[in-house]
């Protein structure tokens, strides 16, 4: 049994911070489906998924651990390519991975009380985001 | 079908490296299926799941990179929040990530010869941990 | 319903980047699976697998930045096991990850326009690979 759903997100973009949980949670509910995966995964380069404890500290904490290893204002050379400024975004993207699949059961996500699900904008500017959400299950 | 099953370990943290291979190859066996995927997901936010050849060498190599990349002597914002000193666990964990899927073909994961399963605690003290394992095929 | 297909490609070892995109595509149509999840994964513990726009630019940026945080030219602990100089290799795909997951929906993987899968080889010399590709679905 396969359902695909889509959501869309407004980011404000340079490591924007999204909790998905509780629209994956609700998507879960909807499919009817007791037991599977849910596979998150964003169609787009500048992009990430992974989960986190979503509070203040680490919402600061992660984007300054970025700056850090992938800077913003360097110059890369897809800049020399595109001219759009975000090589920074791609970098980081490729680094995190486009996905995360979470098992469910008992029609509930097996996430720890303190991890949520979230969304990582990495682009430079604002984006309205399109995520395909896919169960596989029974 | 779906099938899934829990497993424990006992952990040392500080970016303790946990080979639970085995424990996926009888999960696997156990099951009866096939072929299909196996998804190992960490409930937590302070866990990773990634595969390394599980040798001494890069059994330090490894708490040496995190190390590098995500000190854990820096304070960091999230430990103004909680004052649990474990903001560098969260970092690495979302850095990482909480899962791993790995096909299996005739009842066997497809795993190379020298490639190994394993489970990261990247937390700042002993843990009991559980983990999903969750298997659909056929 | 599970197919699993495997592939083989030629790289030249350090940071190569293969656009493995459209042989993938060849595999979900070959399949004859409407929606479902295809799952890439790499049996060897130097390889990975990420998503990333696959144009010049990016395909330098992606290997300095790989020089930066884990440099080929230091040396690992690994290396004092085996010899064979490839430390970085292994610290590389463990923090990449050996496997990605995507959706397919009609027939079509769920990728960005400017959206490609990769398969990274961080070992120290050319290599024939092998990549298990499944895709569970209906």
């Amino acid at each position: 049994m396969v359902t695909t759903r889509e959501i869309e997100l407004d980011t404000n973009g340079y490591c924007d911070i999204i909790d998905i949980t509780n629209r994956l949670r609700d998507v879960v509910r909807e499919s009817g489906l007791s037991a599977g995966i849910l596979t998150v995964f964003c169609p787009g380069s500048t992009g990430g998924l992974t989960t986190i404890e979503f509070e203040p500290g680490l919402q600061k904490d992660l984007p300054e651990f970025f700056e850090k290893i992938i800077p913003s204002n360097k110059n890369y050379h897809h800049d020399d390519t595109w001219h759009d400024g975000n090589g920074f975004s791609h970098l980081r993207s490729a680094l995190i991975g486009p996905s995360i699949t979470v098992p469910f059961v008992d029609s509930q996500l097996t996430l720890g009380t303190w991890q949520q699900v979230v969304f990582l904008d990495f682009d430079n500017k604002s984006r309205r985001r399109r995520l395909v959400l896919q169960l596989i299950g029974e």
